[in-house]
């Protein structure tokens, strides 16, 4: 374990847990949901603002940053934290993942993978060496090991055979990471939704040793009902006593089955970015805010709801300012969903405590089943 | 004079003044500069932080809120104030103005203008007694008088017909206004250029007789010199005791010049418009935050300055954000402008109260003579 990380879990209701992941810039309160700010900024909202959701931590990506404004330059001006004014914990994927879905002319070997940035076109090379010498002139707090995953559906020798080359590169990872006090390493699973790879990824990952625990390469495509159907067994592979993150998850749904399937972290660019399309998320389910029955609506969002949008503001606001594309729109949804998810967690984690979450799941369903209430 | 509404003169040196408009919304420090909020935001700002750089008041544009989202739907739910959640005072252009600068198709007459929207392509009328009605609608504190002026330079012949036609207009904008506690109107002088003209506005305008006085007609391309020769002497043609208003201005020097030429209230989309292009404002001049030589300085952009983006960010992260086209890059510049405006308001009303205007218009070119800081 990294000096001056740690993690304890304080209550269990059934597979989920709740708990603190300490880290020398301060705890993260598990199960917790990590925003996005892909590029050094969580789209639309200032960090303050962020904070005010109630986020303990961010996730800022390998790839984009060090495309522009590049790793090299983030660390002369003083790390990630500083450029972005968010000083609290930052994790920082490998840009394994988005290598594959967003640069051009990728060229994948054992070593590792040369793209072209879809940026400018430039030529870069990413590994296992170089993501953890990237990811350390960033300054991250939680550092991913480099790896790769094929889009599912894929056959199982293919699932194997890049599952097997990320665990090479998971331990290439550890090697070029070596020991960075107050900085820790997590290890990603792969293995798709093979129940027998996953485990054998999981038994390479703890043979290796690290801070936490992964499960990668899910939502890519498989579906809610298959991605469930690996969580019911993959997080039992990994260590009780580590972190268990579930990467790029989710939706409110996904999230609150991962939780009960014992995942701790989890990210995803849903929140910011629906809110940028006019779609909220509330206790009653998605929402269009672009809808016209919206129009004259002098009723908020989500009545229950504290987040400026909604404290604020009518339904016919919201909708009059993403039909003028306002600005304002963005921030305004952005920080309505992010509220929303960062309270979601906060019931998850609640719920845990008391060991009542199986009826905080049933109220989550029956109060989305209702609908969004009826125009007026 | 409107009840509830008073103008109180505290300082003067030379031509300018200093002192408060009174409103039942709350007082209005002049010299003022209006933000403006044309579809019910300042562009890229929260209200709450638009009140925070120091504004006591924003302008609201008639033509945009009547076309999107209509003065009737903003009615229905509570007026302007409201709806965009700015409970300070609200001064509201007639749409004279923006009828002529931005719709299609329009038809003047003695009676008004007819038009399609730039929206949707509707058919619209707008008159003194339609403008003042919508203005009603909206519930705006201060409601401008319905003109209309050609463009500069126009032939003495054109301006004088253009001009005694505003001023029959703003008889019936009088007439149509009424008695209404609570809510001012002001008038607006016209004749371009020419002196004997702008002297037969103001007498037209006292004989009606109004709460405030604008200068309309200026800042439509004629040049600064041009402008500022005309403000050499038509503040001094309008009552002394009223506020006196120039329209759409204008840059840091333009309102300088204004201000000591005895101007009380300005407004102008240029803080926040050219926040969202990678301009910046400062005592030093402008600054294109996307030049390149910003890429690597860990500098504020205004080390002085105590917004968000001085206070928070290096200029390396504001060039970042505006390469990559991130809102927040909008938002921090946004801020900054408005926040230097005001500063700047603040500047010149200390400045009069001190009567030391004189020395504090020497420093402000002198620092502006400087240039932006060396490169690092």
């Amino acid at each position: 374990m990294a000096q001056g990380f740690g993690f304890e879990i304080s209550a269990r209701d059934g597979k989920a847990r709740t708990g603190v992941i300490q880290t020398t810039r301060g705890e993260i309160r598990t199960p917790a949901f990590m925003p996005v700010g892909t590029a050094g900024t969580v789209k639309a909202m200032l960090p303050g603002s962020v904070r005010e959701t109630g986020a303990d931590i961010l996730l800022g990506n390998t790839y984009h940053l060090m495309l522009r404004p590049t790793a090299a330059r983030i660390e002369r001006l003083g790390g990630l934290h500083k450029f972005m004014n968010w000083e609290r914990p930052i994790l920082t994927d490998s840009g394994g993942f988005q290598v594959m879905s967003l640069s051009d002319l990728r060229k994948l070997t054992e070593e590792g993978v040369t793209f072209r940035s879809h940026v400018d076109g430039s030529k870069h090379f990413l590994s296992p060496e170089t993501s953890m010498e990237i990811q350390r002139q960033l300054g991250s707090d939680i550092v991913m090991c480099f790896d790769e995953c094929p889009a599912l559906p894929a056959d199982e020798a293919t699932v194997a055979k890049s599952m097997r080359m990320s665990m090479r590169w998971a331990q290439r990872s550890r090697d070029a990471f070596g020991d960075r006090p107050g900085h820790a390493l997590f290890g990603i699973q792969q293995g798709g939704v093979t129940e027998h790879l996953r485990g054998e990824s999981a038994e390479a990952l703890k043979s290796i040793g690290f801070d936490g625990y992964a499960v990668g390469g899910l939502a890519v495509g498989e579906g809610q009902e298959a991605m469930f159907s690996v969580l019911d067994y993959a997080p039992q592979q990994l260590p009780d006593d580590k972190p268990r993150y579930l990467m790029g998850v989710g939706k409110p749904d996904d999230i609150v089955g991962a939780v009960q399937r014992g995942i701790d972290m989890m990210d995803c660019v849903l929140p910011s970015r629906s809110g940028r399309t006019g779609q909220a998320w509330t206790p009653r389910g998605q929402v269009n805010i672009k809808n016209q029955r919206h129009q004259d609506d002098p009723r908020p969002l989500d009545e229950n709801c504290t987040c400026p949008a909604c404290r604020n503001y009518p339904r016919a606001y919201l909708h009059h300012v993403f039909k003028a594309q306002e600005i304002i729109a963005s921030m305004l949804l952005t920080w309505h969903n992010l509220h929303y998810y960062q309270q979601l967690m906060q019931g998850l984690r609640d719920a845990i405590a008391a060991q009542r979450l199986d009826a905080f799941v049933a109220e989550f369903h029956a109060k989305r089943a209702e609908g969004d209430i009826e125009p007026i």
